[in-house]
């Protein structure tokens, strides 16, 4: 009950803009425990305001810099914005590799801009669902522009890019050929390419590579979006005001197509299945009620007595005794 | 029953060390058709002999060519050698990017390297799992070693790092500093670290920070490795035996602490847990006939009438006319 007070009081400090209330909030969503799903909630009438753009790329590519000029450049026309940066972490150092970040810092000082840090504690599995959330409180909250920025071209970016409006791809002219980026699956989510450091040699190469491979593909032009590709030096500010624009073109172009709408919706089929996914492992091979059976099953398929379907097979039947049945029977097939 | 006929002449192909009925039995598991489980249950008790390396790191590192000439030291050792590329595929463009694989034609002559590329197709969540099986395959055939290769620092890669023996990180002297480095996750995978094009600016001090770096992780001491920082020019050879030879004393390191049987087990309960993992998907919001519903839901979420957490318990409540029966009640806890 005092507790339930305490989540009422936060819900409350946050639709009055609190900013501790906010952080203390995230906090809670954060830690991914159930006994804060209320707030999740709670929240959820509140959502879908807000702009969500994505910001990924490899290593390097300096992101961090680039997300904090964006962030002046989208407050200075007015906005309130929330950004939400994922830092890989060594599960073996146990912190987030925070270094980056202490440049940042200064943003704090702004009262229109906020920034959160998330750990990704070596996984990715949960980091998508969890970053979501954390964006759903700050949209709550009243920010008109929130920015996701992730740091690689694995997993977690393809599930990032499906949980915001806009995916801007940073590379830099180093990255080589355009035929690296599309190894790398990064077109694939792309709306708006930035070549950062663009000051360095290879940057218009890169661009013109990266727009003769885009105009051989003729699925991208159905989106109806020529995929820009638009050279930036976070460091000086230079073409910054351009991807700013090229932003808000895509915005109002997925606003004017309806595309806006199916992503939107897509966002929340995304993140229903994560939800479910995360439930239905905690119940199965992350159960520590299961963890000896899973364990003698592991055993005997490395010895080769059982097939690796047979043992799935056996995990989900014996799964039966905690109330969950799923039919196996499909493994026979 | 004439399919099974074929089964059973191809299997027989494999075990006599057929080529052509190992990559037709290839192509057959890595369709994923549930019709093919069959031949992965029969070739079970025939796998386990193989060692298996894994290749990975980012885009042009210089992967391929580093995995082609390690392939032939390794052949040259008395080893055959078999191989699983994965490469990513773009969903535009339909096919695989295989402009890297080219130069390593040159090995499909050699009747003791055998090479497979994969594609991703896009989605990493099945690859690992048909990685696996593939490998599994070609152990089965009786290939002594097994290197599977992928680009990229993601999910694919934790999951890959997850089924091989020992872990090769390529990084370039371009990679910068070595917080980049474990910002990308690598150090958490890797065995070794092979510094590639190391004839170029910045070898040594990468080796020198990276070495650093690992020096103050106590917990990877404690793995009783220390992580070997290696530099490597794959297209002339250059520091190839030396690599060579120290994945054979991380091989004779994981045997004499029994680091092989536990990192064993935990390949095959990986792989279980895959399967499972691919047959509840396909059961839930993969399923066609649920189609519908997930989409309902993902409205009524975007319009703010219902938050995801109920969303996802309505959907596995309805999936219970399929059979397939969820304990959804933890979700009002």
């Amino acid at each position: 009950m005092k507790s339930d007070n305490k989540i009422e009081e936060l819900m409350e400090g946050l639709f009055n803009k609190d900013k501790r209330a906010l952080s203390r909030i995230i906090t809670m969503v954060e830690s991914d425990k159930p006994e804060y799903y209320s707030i999740l909630k709670e929240i959820y009438g509140h959502t879908g305001k807000a702009y969500r753009i994505g910001i990924t790329g490899p290593p390097g590519a300096g992101k961090s810099t680039l997300v904090n000029i964006l962030a002046k450049q989208i407050k200075d026309r007015g906005n309130e914005v929330g950004i939400v940066a994922v830092d890989p972490t060594s599960p073996f150092t146990g912190g987030a590799l925070l270094g980056d970040r202490i440049r940042m810092t200064g943003l704090l000082k702004d009262p229109h801009i906020f920034m959160r840090s998330m750990a990704s504690r070596g996984s990715t599995g949960g980091i998508a669902r969890t970053t979501t959330h954390v964006a759903d409180v700050m949209d709550a909250y009243g920010f008109d522009v929130i920015i996701i920025e992730t740091v690689g071209v694995g997993q977690l970016e393809l599930d990032v890019a499906g949980a915001v409006d806009t995916t801007v791809v940073v590379l830099v002219p180093e990255a080589g050929s355009s035929i690296q980026a599309m190894k790398a699956g990064l077109i694939e989510i792309a709306d708006i390419f930035a070549i950062n450091k663009a000051d360095r040699e290879g940057a218009e190469t890169l661009k013109f590579e990266l727009q003769d491979a885009l105009s051989l593909m003729p699925a991208i032009k159905n989106k109806g979006w020529d995929l820009p590709v638009k050279l930036t030096v976070a460091l000086d500010g230079t073409g910054i005001k351009e991807l700013v624009d090229t932003i808000y073109t895509h915005k109002t172009h997925l606003e004017d197509t309806d595309h806006l709408n199916t992503s939107r919706m897509n966002q929340k089929k995304v993140n229903i299945i994560e939800i479910m996914k995360h439930r239905i492992e905690n119940q199965l091979w992350l159960n520590p009620e299961l963890e000896p059976t899973l364990k003698r099953l592991s055993n005997l398929s490395m010895e080769g007595k059982i097939d690796p379907f047979t043992a799935a097979n056996t995990f989900l039947k014996s799964a039966k005794v905690l109330n969950v049945n799923i039919d196996a029977s499909f493994l026979h097939k």
